[in-house]
């Protein structure tokens, strides 16, 4: 294997030559080996890191601190890596110290390796094209690593939304293909009055389309960066007209509105914005978790158990039970859900330790805000696709529980009053009878009022007391 | 002690005349003996009852369906609760069963008691006016409680502005006053580069901006309630025109955007806005406590520590070590967050916890927000009150840490390259010497040029790199 | 009201002369007005406090550090605190900056002036008897604290411990009682093999008795204490015989196994075993929290739904559905262990952020536990007493689920091999027959054979397979 | 490719002829497309279900229930497992629905395959040798998962303590080195009595100890096993005396003293041992956390921070401020730590979630445990190689701190009184002299006798007060 040497302030070290990372990535490789999982797993970061190096660039060049060679490289190199190539020369641990600065080196390393090849340079030939001097220029970990983490988290957040709309038209489609299903509604798991089918649905669907807004609204925290604030914020070294321009030339790449933050200092430490981002993906994950675990429940049986749907079966049950299928599908994103409820306490951990002018502790907030955005929208997908658009009603089952229910008193309360109601729940309860069959049997109402107030319609809505 | 016989659906109990609660507060009493504290110390959730009981009477009144004199005598009684009178009566435990039932049942009956003394009537005449009946009329638990959590969250919301707002402003004064005082600015705990005291000061300022924007649209998610949903949002038993009427009224006794939901069902079930002003109060608790663990910092010592600033001192730290002073006021603040952090968890819980039509842990979620908004209030009141603005600089050590600081190197790099900075550094470090001597003594520059480069002005902001 | 003037190193104030605390607790009034809550509400906080103030005073007797006449008079003070007296004057708010301290001086001023009247003197009188000087004598609020937490803690496991052991035996009376119902059991929700309701409920007690096996084992924990370790473990100040014979008075006192820790410097800054008590904490939580899943589920209905046990009837459901029944004493469980389990995320917190010596946070850390330990120990009596001991079985219907069962077909795999029973259940669920009338119907096996096959001794226990 | 033809309840499936898994997996991965982690990577489970399967084999074979010849070949395969062959052929994902049902089949269709050739037979001539009815043979998912886990869990436990016992002996190899250095301890971040820096390494090494052995307690628990417990707990369909053999052949294989559950019912479904484990890993991430944070306060410098020790460097720390370096592995431990804590709450959601017979979710228990115990045993590692063994100590500037400390004035507090003491400390804070000259210039005490009490011995521990 071929070499080259490389150095830092801790000396030299022999590079592969045929990798475009440099010593500060195999420094970082040897101090972090502790997930196994590297920064080229997460594409959405590096994508984010090439496009935030080449606003940079253009910054410079347009500001004269950077030869338009040089720059015109390092975009080219930059272009390479938004295109999905050479994301295994990511090779740093996902979770690393020194608050992003190996996974920025890597990336100021590789883009000016990848640069340096297009000039028809040799790697390592910083002189000519340095990953400091020249990729990293007027730029500084504290200020590139969050804005990259803030534009690869709104990357995760469309991706996601654009999973949960899907589930939820997929939840509003089987709303309407029940929405004649009339069926008991329950409190606190007791029969209270009926509903249908349909309106349960529904219910999955709104919840859904509320909680893409609130991603968006969170999305847009993700808009204001710190790039121009270097090392703590007071822009130290870097030009008056750098931060401007580089949001500008961000905004131009990405179409995206970002905007400098107004006060540089408070945004290079403050993770304010990720935890609430985390927040809301927590937010997403409960009423997740609470839409999969009514699913449950109102698949359960086949006999023993509500049986009102039928979720698609997916694989065998069980090795030792034939016949037997499980809900495996919801029970795959409960536990999705799990995860990213405690990764929040983990963003939570890490925005609290932040001190003075930086939050060293922005990866694992990283780590654990991408693990939650990808596997919240791998589990939409699959719930989707595996389990909702196969969703049945068992409908008669359904249509004779509200006809056996008690809770149907409540519907004639105002007919009969509060206490009458009370005693004749009291007299189904005791004799297992019908509601219907008590009233009629008492003589309370005739069979064409009673047909009349027990009417779906009548059900399922607000209605006016008639006269 | 003279007592009344009320009933219930599990027979009869005697109920000490001297009291207003009735037979469903008394058996909530006997069932829930958890925490000792009860609903009467949750003013605002009280507050917030007797407006929407109210606003609901009114709307009756308005279809027809409450005779005017009772509407009028229900109001009274929601007056009289509303000027904080008969508080006490509000005897059930804030952890409770039921959905909220209980606490709806003891205000019914409460407000009902009232009304009938208020008329001229015996407590317990419920034939006359009854808690179910009259003051519940076109109510259910399940939409009266979540509204009520969501107008008394509004109004703890609203207060934790008023002290954070006030906190801010302690911190910009101070910002102020510190805008001249040259520090070193410091970065994963090691000396970075120089910014002023009034720029560290400023940050938390402008933090405690930001989180009060958050919460203000955390708090607009309380406007939307489900008034009008009835048992499981169906608006089963109510007349159609009452959850527009009720809400109108909602809005004209609070001069607040109230709306009703557009799916009642979904807004019956749903804790998601719960769980995000849960999730903001976190982030609110996250940054103060940075906030607070920077303050510590700062004022460590008085001799082997930072010993940058000095905390105003409250009282003495220690029985065994004569003169010893602690940060006890941020150490509170501290605490404070991470009780919130951890409410955030129990909010997580119990809204996944939610089942069907209906979330039934919502007790343990007001419990959790209430006390996280008045905790976190109080906490920011004390920390304004005996911490910030009694707090001093000690300027002249500030100003020799800057001058004997290696990190001004930094400064220096643009002008003589990062390697010859970094070597000079090296030589800093090893030597104990000035970077300011080492550069002179190098003949690197001369005295007046050094100086020009080394002055504040130039040190905490962006500049141009002259000719 | 006639005063008193005290000193401390900000000044003099003036104390109510009818009050036992001095000016150092007046100072933590001020300072920490957060959660209305005061020490006065943790009584065992408070025995614990004066059971060490005894064992120092009683040490330093011996060592001839304090006149006995002192001592006594000490001893007398801290007697009467344990009988449950002047509880009342405990006025510091629970949660506290200072580590402790405040807390530690509220009992020192209290116990000074209790004492100080005890022997004919005047409240105020330290020249004779000091709070500092000696009811504090040898000690440092970072010894005495943490081990009177340690002692409170103790206190309330064993007090949570009676509470599950009457509760594991009212599970195990219901085992007992259902031991013969045979019922479905059901994994994932779906029905699985027949089993007894027996068996159900005697989880729920074997639950019980291994959690309160886990707590004495982090009861143990609590027995280790840094009593002598002073300021920061070195024991400065202090005789080198005052630590053992300090935890021997303790041992005497308590005739509880009190060692001093083996390392004080450690000890005086480790929080490890209050994050162990509280994590056994929230695992008793959240298994008492499944268990009353599970019985909600069970009681779910009354018609529509598992409908397999009874719980008794507590309280009216609902104001307005006639004849609800709600599960409300699980329910109230449910939002206990939600409790529980964040404020064991607070704990967390709390013990993360201890600094060198000490951790200041352990207020907090007390608060949460103490509220765990009390509302768990509330919890278990409540379900106990209102729910376990009076729920029943339909026996009928569980019976009849299980006939029904396809899940039957398991019990003849090893009989019809595994393809034809997937065959027999995949008929069944088409057809809505029943296993048995299906396996007769073909002719797979004759009555008699069937029947021993499915008798109820061979279903819910292992067997050899018959020739 | 070539293919070969596999048949579930679902249908038939076309499985590559080179892959040793079958349909069962295929479906798995169909339906779990969540986080792109399979099975391969977790080694310990692989192990541990290979020891299973082996184990359930021999006991099968002993009581007549398997064909020797199959016995001996699924042995064999199970060898190659063990061996750390064919992991790649378990490509399930990680987070999956079903309870573990899709990696115990994962398992019985490698082991059945791999058994099949070396028995010289085609992979998928299931006749001969079945995934379900030979290697699954008296099991079920539900006793095999668990007890995979159980093992598996043993296997990170004993990793990771391994990891920290070398981590302890590194801290105490330190202590040792600086037992004579000299230095402020602190409390609540403000100086307090002097220590040793020995004294305060020694502290990290006792934690370790003290968290090594509740690893071992923790450990224990997974020592008991449901193996025989079936679907549900009963044991249907195993034979009375297969639980007993299968657990004596797992003592044998693994020298490991598991131990059949008492109640299999219970621990069919409890996840409570896992829940422990994972609070304890929290307290080991707890006090891990605390020490690094510890760590990199004591290093903050190199001028304007505490500078008491200093941490080697690792690599360079800043791309713009030259010379930087920075705590970074410390940082990278603290990261995992916040990881760790998060995971826990994830395995108290998924514990708390399990209903009735069985716990579904066991998945993500896993997969938060063997992240945690795997990340951990790596941040113990990198923290003792790459720092703690490195660490040097800043003797003079420490010995500095102590005589100018003001804090001296407690260790005169008993010669001089309280009272002077004070006025002492405040005369030293005003004027910025030192305890020493103060006493001295007051002519308190000669300069023998001061020198007598403030030597390092008399400092650091406990003594008996001169005459």
């Amino acid at each position: 294997m071929t070499t080259r040497t490389e150095h830092d302030l801790l000396g030299a070290r022999e590079i592969p030559d045929r990798v475009y990372w440099g010593i500060h990535t195999l420094r970082a490789v040897e101090n972090f080996p502790i997930t196994g999982q590297t920064i080229s797993e997460y594409g959405d970061l590096i994508t984010a890191f090439a496009i935030i190096k080449q606003a940079a660039a253009l910054a410079n060049r347009d500001l004269g601190l950077l030869d338009p060679v040089l720059c015109d490289a390092i975009c080219h190199a930059c272009d390479l890596l938004r295109e999905g190539h050479y994301h295994g020369e990511f090779v740093v641990d996902v979770i690393q110290g020194g608050a992003g600065t190996s996974t920025n080196m890597n990336a100021n390393e590789v883009i000016a390796n990848l640069a340096l090849e297009h000039l028809g340079r040799q790697k390592g030939d910083y002189a000519f094209l340095h990953p400091n001097e020249h990729v990293n220029l007027s730029q500084s970990t504290n200020d590139v690593y969050p804005s990259a983490l803030r534009l690869a988290t709104w990357f995760g957040i469309w991706r996601l939304q654009l999973s949960m709309q899907a589930l939820k038209e997929a939840f509003a489609a089987k709303a309407d293909e029940f929405r004649d299903v009339l069926k008991m509604g329950r409190t606190q798991l007791q029969d209270a009055v009926p509903m249908t089918l349909g309106q349960e649905f529904q219910t999955y669907a709104v919840m859904l389309g509320e909680d893409i807004l609130r991603l968006s609204e969170a999305g847009n925290l993700m808009m204001e960066i710190n790039l121009g604030a270097t090392a703590i914020g007071t822009g130290i070294n870097s030009h008056p007209d750098y931060a401007g321009k580089a949001c500008d030339h961000l905004r131009q790449l990405t179409a995206l509105d970002f905007v400098t933050a107004p006060n540089l200092v408070e945004a290079t430490q403050d993770c304010g914005a990720f935890v609430q981002v985390s927040g809301v993906l927590k937010r997403v994950a409960v009423k997740l978790s609470k839409t999969c675990n009514d699913l449950r429940l109102l698949s359960s049986g086949p006999r023993a158990g509500l049986n009102e749907i039928n979720l698609p079966p997916r694989q065998a049950g069980s090795s030792i039970m034939p016949g037997k299928v499980n809900p495996v599908i919801p029970e795959v994103v409960n536990q999705v859900a799990f995860e990213v409820i405690g990764n929040d306490v983990t963003v939570s951990f890490a925005a609290e330790a932040g001190q003075l002018q930086l939050n060293a502790f922005e990866p694992v907030i990283a780590y654990s805000l991408f693990r939650s955005l990808k596997h919240l929208a791998a589990a939409c997908d699959t719930l989707r696709e595996h389990c909702v658009v196969g969703i049945t009603a068992n409908r008669e089952h359904l249509r004779e529980m509200v006809t056996r229910s008690i809770g149907l008193v409540t519907a004639l309360s105002p007919y009969l009053g509060y206490e009458l109601s009370t005693d004749i729940a009291a007299e189904a309860h005791a004799s297992g009878a019908s509601v219907h069959d008590i009233v009629l049997a008492r003589g309370l109402m005739n069979p064409e009022e009673l047909e009349r107030v027990l009417q779906p319609e009548s059900l399922t809505r607000p209605r006016k007391r008639e006269a």
